[in-house]
């Protein structure tokens, strides 16, 4: 029996989107289920960089397109403008994948379309419009794939800084992310103190060994898939299971033990399987899946749909390397320039940034007088509490000073 | 450029053995480095059932064989019996792999070769010399692979019976293991109530849905391998690659977060990789690797060394399955036959098994008035540590009741 075959062996079933992210179309990122429509963007378009960019690994890329999306018009006094930064596999679309942050309920909340313009832009790397391992290199004509060079999170502010430049936005009201957005907003803070008023920085810190260890299993999964080829694929080709199979493992590292336990337990899978009985060939090893496995499958699956595996890869490294105080040489140097209030946000629940080590980068960059506030999510939902549980999130961020 | 040459371009690396089981001879269980030489067992061989095996899922073992091991020799009254179980990858040969647990230096400690007979049996399932999927079916004349049958922790533990049986054995002193040892253990005071006197039982309850998950991606890993072919592979091509991430992924479930960020912290990998720096090809998006990943990538590439795939899978489903409470319809039929004095033991950084859940077996036995103690290692070194702290788990065993 065929391992396709042995897979396929198995009865389909139609989940439920207990996960509010889970219905996604092809090739762009996960909405959010919204009770309302999502905010809509009043631009969406690219900026296409008239150099190469100078990245910190030494190399250039080639004139690189920033794909970016605003939210809300700038005043006349160009005061109101705030840069929202996506996570892994986000995209400039902030309006669908991070809706409840400025939703209009609450009065005089952190972010208000209102009241701001709201400019997110798509990593570079990332395969939502910006320059990525899936883009054609302009050098050569051919897609870049397994040449594109290592990008930082610096590389990325830096190009940043220039798209805002080109809109006239000198000074940021406000900087905000989680996870891979958080790194970029209190980069920004760090490589451009007088342009950033303030920052929240959510559920990040610089990556610890385990999160080092999440991370590289995930590379091995879609390195080991022969369709990776060293990663030279045709975009039709690409190495489904292996990226499948990073994704369950990033998502039960941005979940939480309480959350699966409370979600799944030790059901069997909702579709009928039962693990407790031998079925005949090869799935008498693998066996009726319990519910938590046939959710991580179904999470895996779709993925490949949305997401690039070459740009997981080049994400991966940008996230493995952010480390200010060891690009500075010391927390004196990374840190004593910034100018932004800063908060950060731990999650209680994060197994990937745990929140002590939030805490503890909010507390050394207070030791060289930054203002660096710290406050807790406390949450089952792990990691991923930052778009899961967005209205608590808001409620949190309301009355920062 | 190819995968292989991807991985192969890099430095080699040789790793100084900071995992005293690093150590390993090709297929046979990762020894502890020791200080003294190991204890020798007295016999080692195989029992073969005389009849088939009949299975909890409904179908029958052929004639199964089990490999064991002795340690000690029976008194006369055969009252002195220690049955010591094994986890995932253990082997019949304790003294190898536990050797702490009976060294002499303590007086009147809880293990002890020269008071006990100690008998020690590999796992059906497994590859160490018991019936597992890389066995002959005798009624076929070829290895089961894929067809092996669905094993139960209650399988193993009715032919562990029978051989106890054939060697006079009718009552066990002393039950005891870790992991899925100490489901064995267990399982042993809940079926043979009269033929245990005492049982201890390290590090595990019945799966919680992030261990399951933590399986299930371990699981994938190897199915995705195209070498696993459905389980139809032969010995020298088994799927080493999916193996190997399989057993990453194990690891760093083993561990602990604190663990590891003493180990590896974010420094690079011993051999000189820099993962800050660009290189060329493939591994542009893959990297000079951290510490940790090299780490883990030594790990996984030694195991296929010593085990088989399809045993692999076969033993987390009988990981996956073992679930005392489910099997008999509650807590009250569970576990109010059982006439052993139990010890449980939580290991406080467990991922895997939290100790919370360990706690919480105990407990659930007592409310139907088994004699269950608890007991925590407070340790930094997670699942692991009940073979990696020996002297620290002798120390916490000497003085029990």
């Amino acid at each position: 029996m065929s391992r396709m075959a042995s897979t396929k062996s198995r009865p389909a079933e139609s989940r439920p989107t207990e996960d509010p992210r889970s219905q996604v179309p092809a090739r762009s990122a996960a909405p959010v289920r919204l009770a309302r429509p999502a905010p809509e963007p009043i631009y969406e378009g690219d900026f296409v960089l008239g150099e190469p960019l100078e990245l910190d690994c030494g190399q250039k890329l080639a004139n690189p397109t920033l794909h970016y999306a605003v939210y809300g018009r700038l005043d006349a006094a160009r005061s109101n403008a705030v840069l929202v930064c996506h996570a892994l596999s986000g995209s400039a679309l902030v309006g669908s994948w991070w809706p409840e942050l400025f939703a209009p309920e609450i009065e005089d909340r952190l972010v208000d379309t209102r009241r701001d313009c709201i400019v997110c832009i798509n990593l570079l790397g990332s395969c939502y419009g910006s320059t990525g391992p899936s883009s054609v290199d302009p050098r050569t004509g051919r897609v870049y794939g397994p040449d594109f060079p290592l990008l930082s999170i610096r590389d990325n502010v830096r190009a940043q800084a220039r798209l805002l430049d080109s809109l006239g936005i000198h000074r940021l009201r406000l900087a905000i992310g989680g996870s891979i957005g958080g790194m970029q907003a209190l980069q920004w803070s760090i490589d451009f103190p007088d342009r950033v008023e303030r920052a929240v920085v959510i559920g990040v810190a610089p990556l610890s060994a385990m999160g080092l260890a999440l991370n590289h299993t995930q590379r091995m999964a879609i390195v080991n898939d022969p369709d990776w080829n060293g990663g030279n694929y045709l975009t039709h080709r690409q190495p489904r299971r292996g990226l499948s199979l990073a994704r369950q493992i990033a998502t039960f590292s941005y979940k939480s033990p309480d959350l699966f336990e409370e979600r799944f337990a030790r059901r069997p899978n909702r579709n009928g399987e039962q693990p407790w009985l031998h079925e005949p060939g090869a799935n008498g090893l693998l066996g009726g899946r319990f519910d938590i496995a046939g959710y991580l499958d179904y999470q895996g699956e779709k993925f490949p749909d949305r997401f690039d595996a070459n740009a997981y890869l080049a994400i991966l490294r940008m996230m493995d390397n952010w480390d200010p105080v060891r690009d500075a040489g010391g927390v004196e140097r990374a840190f004593s320039a910034i100018r932004a209030r800063l908060l950060l946000v731990g999650i209680s629940s994060d197994l990937l940034f745990p929140a002590r080590d939030v805490r503890q980068l909010a507390e050394s960059m207070r030791s060289v007088s930054v203002h660096a506030d710290y406050r807790e999510m406390v949450t089952a939902h792990g990691h991923d509490a930052f778009l899961a549980e967005q209205a608590e999130l808001v409620r949190l961020l309301h009355s920062v000073e």
